[in-house]
């Protein structure tokens, strides 16, 4: 199976990287990293991107920033960059790649907790989060030729001690257990799933 | 108490105006109809309605559009409509308004069930309701004053007919409960909350 992996030199991303590896060929992603290069936030970088890249039989996506700020600060230009960014930027990996993708191929994308468990100065990844996990619910009743589509929704994980002041009680999440959410979503048979880990 | 209504003209608008109306002074509002016109597209529009409403207890959003397509029809252009609109321009009624709105008030969104329980051709509507509901889970954690926000999640309901055949097998929602909904967001004491209504 040829899989590609957008912010596969990340904190997430190498070790999916690591894993899927094993039994298949990977190619990775990134803006300044990575096998083949574009920048998410573009949809004219996303196009060139699968042009240069061929047939392949899944995209896993592990990248997307977003806004942190208290909500008194935020004005509708601050909330856009994680709309243009991890939201738009991962849902037009999905409208450009069904296109290329090979049938019965899959769709992986990131969301992460705090859709349902806020912390101060998240909105703005919270509401992108709830977007990304209702996105693939709706994409999976549409998409043709057996696509498959699913978010993986990670808890602040134990790699990324960088976090946890702004995750206050929240337990950090084993890496190898996140890393399983992608590989199930992969190469399992889910679609429609948003497989959370924590 | 002074409860805003963008959207008071609609299906469901005008029924819950009705409601509120009975104890409470209720300003009607939309692009073409109500007593203070906006554009919830536009936050130019946005910033010289709260100018013009002066001081406020609440505001109950029941408005914005999305695009209904086969994905495999839809472009970052299309998607973008249920994100200007229905996501973007509910979100900057309340970024905008939390600097307008009088303290311990107010915020009641729409979302929808399209969140969780999605149809044929609705990606975009279930993306952009999926963010709305962790908006308000989001943001009610970091509004000041005692400002709260929730959003209401309908079903299809009785009164548009129009939507069934789009919705097969969804049980159209009685009027009254979603009225309901929106009368426990205003006057009771939940923030953070979706209240679904199927
Ligand atoms: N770490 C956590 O605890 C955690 C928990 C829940 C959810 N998440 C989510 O998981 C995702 C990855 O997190 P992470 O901590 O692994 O991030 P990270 O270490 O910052 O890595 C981000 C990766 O994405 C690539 N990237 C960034 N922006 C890009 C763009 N515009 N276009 C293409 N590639 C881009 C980066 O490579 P280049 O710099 O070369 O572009 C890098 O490979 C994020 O969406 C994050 O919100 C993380
Ligand atoms: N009807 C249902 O079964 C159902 C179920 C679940 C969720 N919902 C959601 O509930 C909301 C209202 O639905 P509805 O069926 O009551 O809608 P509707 O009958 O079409 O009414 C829409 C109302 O919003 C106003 N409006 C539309 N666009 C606007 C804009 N850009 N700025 C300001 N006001 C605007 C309209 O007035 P003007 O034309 O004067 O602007 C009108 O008062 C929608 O977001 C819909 O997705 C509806």
């Amino acid at each position: 199976m040829k899989i590609v992996i957008v912010g596969a030199s990340g904190t997430i991303g190498k070790k999916v990287a690591e894993a899927l590896r094993e039994k298949h060929e990977v190619v990775t992603a990134g803006r300044s990293s990575g096998d083949v290069r574009l920048d998410i936030s573009s949809v004219a970088s996303i196009e060139s991107f699968y042009k240069e890249l061929g047939k392949f039989d899944a995209v896993v996506s592990i990248a997307g920033e977003a806004h942190m700020a208290p909500i008194k600060d935020i004005k509708d230009v601050d909330f856009r960059k994680g709309i243009d960014n991890k939201l738009m930027g991962q849902v037009n990996l999905v409208l450009v790649g069904q296109h290329y993708i090979n049938p019965t191929g899959s769709f992986t994308l990131t969301s992460g907790t705090l859709s349902g468990d806020p912390i101060k100065m998240g909105v703005n990844l919270s509401t992108v989060n709830g977007a990304i996990n209702s996105f693939v619910i709706g994409a999976a009743v549409d998409l043709e030729n057996g696509i498959r589509i699913n978010a993986v929704s990670p808890g602040v994980v134990e790699d990324s001690p960088e976090y946890f002041d702004a995750f206050p009680g929240h337990i950090p999440v084993a890496m190898d257990k996140v890393v399983a959410a992608y590989v199930k979503s992969v190469l399992g048979a889910g679609t429609g799933q948003v497989i959370a880990v924590h």
